[in-house]
């Protein structure tokens, strides 16, 4: 292609110079990411994209993704890194509209690897109607060869008659989740540690700004809407509390989570209310509204195992509590450190 | 703090804990972060920030950035993260408004060179009249130690009255540099080869959005700005050549470049029109206006040392030529692969 292009280079795997800002960087790029994620917005020699935009607030946020392994049941780093942070705008009440991609590629990465995991980016953002309109990628030395980092940023169009606001929140409102819980956090610890069960254990990893915009549009008042990732359920009920200064109230007996994830949680020791989803939101919603959300809820497909699991009391002090199965109550505290290093 | 806090635990450095979304990420983010960056849209608690947004496009771009070492003369990974993002902002034409900052910080990572970075992204940020407007922190398991990465992606409202577009290049375009060249690189290759010179080398890394906009305003017809970072002058004249399908011609004697960095390029081997810039931008602009640009880029303080280095010419078949010293030409080639790794 150029006089000094190094002859019999194996391709197979990703190299430090396709990091330069060379020849190499620019068929990377052309080849392997260009192809896939074509859109309107992407102009792969510029240093951005220009989106057109009316009036209107932007709503930008941005994750970066370190899960190992790469790839597991139910989704990937790539879709995960998508629908992440389509989640974070669609949460707080945004269209999302664009995302970037920063990739830092480890050097020895099997390019067959990089392949499947910006076909999977591709597939997620195209489901979800969001377009990838920028990029970046580097290149660093062979550490432990595990190694594929990705940053995506995202905006949003927030949606002009939202009144997303912690501030609304009172006693006797209903907490809601979208679904089955703990089922990202347990896929990625069993296949760390070889364990199998009966039936498949996968990922929820999956954008939810379908199920949302289900959510907002159904007339019920919303008033919180959080993706409970790291820190699981628990952690958001713990911010909720924190927030607003009031107590939960959580009914053990409604919380759904499937069989082989309570077997799963049993195994592994974990209480499946602190384990990170990747596909689940936790909402709040007026009590009056309750039924008409969850009916909305559920009539999406990543919605039907939608529950309304507790609601907001004025007891004093401000804690989580849970109803338990046996007839009990304990207190759910918001997760310490680090249950599982690399999980998201 | 929490009844389940470890007792003693050691704050000198980061551990995975602070990665686990839990209590300890919460303390990690607000007592070194937003104590730093506080500013009206970062709202440490949600996913994202909403920025009031007139009517305008919106530009849309991010860089993530594995420079090592992590501090080196002249500014560390955190001022490069700022200032490379809101270049890449400028320079599409656009005002930058919001940044957002992803961290990926390896274990073991001493608190106080955090600190030191975090202070670095904050000044570089206010010294620019930009904001952090979202982030998100990833702690990954130790390594070769010397590891953070930085993600930052950016938010920029296009100004209505810029008409940068390559299509609009003609032969006998002039072109400038905005100052000298090769500072960002040298240095970090002289830092890493432990080669000392009598005037130390210092990276040039700069928000440019000052001097731009000073550019775009000065009445010349600007049509084309990229900062020149990965593959230096060299490499932005050849995407032009590329795009434009024209020739340029270069002129040695008038590339603006240190005492210094000319010993120490030839020192380690390097053309100093293919090394790294972290504040330098090329622009092309009308023959007849490139006094005028050249005068409003020497009033500003990052611009002093800009220089006309060459023209747009229509010779067949489109090369990139350099005039030498020597009274010769030689035909400057895009770099292949990687001269150095981890520059940027």
């Amino acid at each position: 292609m150029t006089a000094n292009e190094p002859s019999g280079m194996n391709t197979d795997r990703v190299v430090l110079a396709h990091g330069g800002g060379g020849v190499m960087t620019g068929r990377l790029i052309a080849e392997h990411f260009v192809t896939k994620l074509k859109n309107d917005l992407l102009t792969p020699l510029d240093d951005g994209a220009i989106v057109p935009w009316r009036d209107g607030e932007v709503v930008f946020t941005t994750d970066s993704y370190v899960i190992t392994p790469l790839e597991f049941p139910g989704g990937d780093i790539g879709s995960m890194s998508v629908a992440g942070t389509i989640n974070d705008l669609a949460v707080m009440g945004a269209k999302p509209i664009a995302l970037s991609l920063g990739m830092i590629i480890e050097e020895g990465l099997p390019m067959a690897v990089l392949d499947r995991i910006v076909d999977s980016i591709a597939e997620t953002a195209k489901a979800a109607g969001v377009c990838i309109a920028t990029g970046d990628t580097k290149v660093i030395e062979r550490r432990s060869g595990d190694g594929l980092f990705i940053n995506t940023a995202g905006i949003g169009r927030m949606r002009p008659d939202v009144r997303l606001s912690t501030r609304r929140i009172e006693a006797d409102d209903a907490i809601l989740v979208s679904g089955t819980l703990a089922d990202h956090g347990l896929t990625i610890m069993s296949v760390r540690n070889d364990i199998e069960f009966e039936s498949e254990l996968r990922s929820d990893a999956a954008p939810l700004n379908g199920l949302i915009e289900e959510m907002l549009v159904c007339g019920a008042d919303v008033k919180f809407m959080r993706d409970a990732t790291r820190g699981g359920v628990a952690g958001v009920l713990a911010d909720l509390s924190e927030n607003t200064g009031l107590s939960i109230e959580i009914d053990e007996a409604e919380l759904p989570i499937t069989t082989t994830a309570r077997h799963a949680a049993e195994m592994l020791g974990l209480d499946p209310i602190t384990v990170a989803n990747e596909g689940k939101c936790v909402s709040v919603v007026a009590k009056g509204d309750a039924e008409k959300l969850l009916e909305a809820m559920r009539a999406h497909p990543l919605g039907k195992r939608a529950a309304i699991i507790g609601r907001m009391t004025s007891a004093d002090p401000p804690l989580v509590e849970l109803n338990t199965l046996a007839g009990g109550q304990r207190i759910i505290q918001r997760p310490y450190g680090e249950d599982l290093p690399r999980i998201c």
